[in-house]
């Protein structure tokens, strides 16, 4: 079965996109640690990131540098943060996240945003790629 | 003032190395999240991840891409996590974490090794570079 991220990318789910190109998406988590969290995932669904063909998680990592420069210009934040985890969706995905203290990295805090506000900054991000 | 990383990489504070090449070490964390826990870091003191040239940022995470591998190969686990926070230490380094549920990607829980242990790992991620 296709995961939510392949489906977002067949744009059978909607997402708040702030970055694609033909191998990544990048769009907010729609359960965001911190204002600005967002996801970037590789269009090819695969499990594991270290499960990734090197050039091809070297990309993932380059698209990732990309969007993180443009978080860091849209979100007042102390720095941007990077995790990937992957228990819980099996399809590849880094979470970029503007941090200002150690719980905007542990998933446990989350910030409500309705979603006027999800889709300005989703707009303000790809403004600053 | 020499970050503790750079004491680390100038022979001034021991480490379990783990991995090392000319731009890049690779040691246990002293105070791991889980068993294999590592950190992955820039010879040069950087600060933020994101303020690395693309270049070099790029070849760090072909480094962390290596030292994954062999973490996976030396401890058992349902997959290797990556992470990097930055708040503590004001110098890069990239967590890589074997891990087997969320609680071992939220630096909250620790595991205890004794000197003895974290060696022989160490050279077991070594061997399977």
């Amino acid at each position: 079965m296709a995961s939510i991220f392949t489906k977002i990318i067949n744009g059978e789910i909607p997402c708040y996109k702030v970055a694609e190109d033909k191998d990544f998406i990048a769009f907010l988590d729609i359960n965001p640690n911190a204002k600005g969290h967002s996801l970037c995932v590789p269009k090819k669904e695969i499990n594991k990131i270290f499960d990734m063909e090197e050039i091809h998680y070297q990309a993932l990592m380059k698209f990732s540098y990309k969007v993180a420069k443009a978080l860091e210009k849209s979100v007042d934040c102390k720095r941007i943060g990077m995790s990937v985890v992957g228990l819980e969706v099996p399809h590849v995905h880094v979470h970029l996240i503007p941090i200002n203290e150690m719980r905007d990295m542990t998933f446990q805090h989350k910030v409500a945003m309705d979603a006027e506000a999800m889709n300005e900054l989703a707009v303000k991000i790809q403004t600053n790629l």
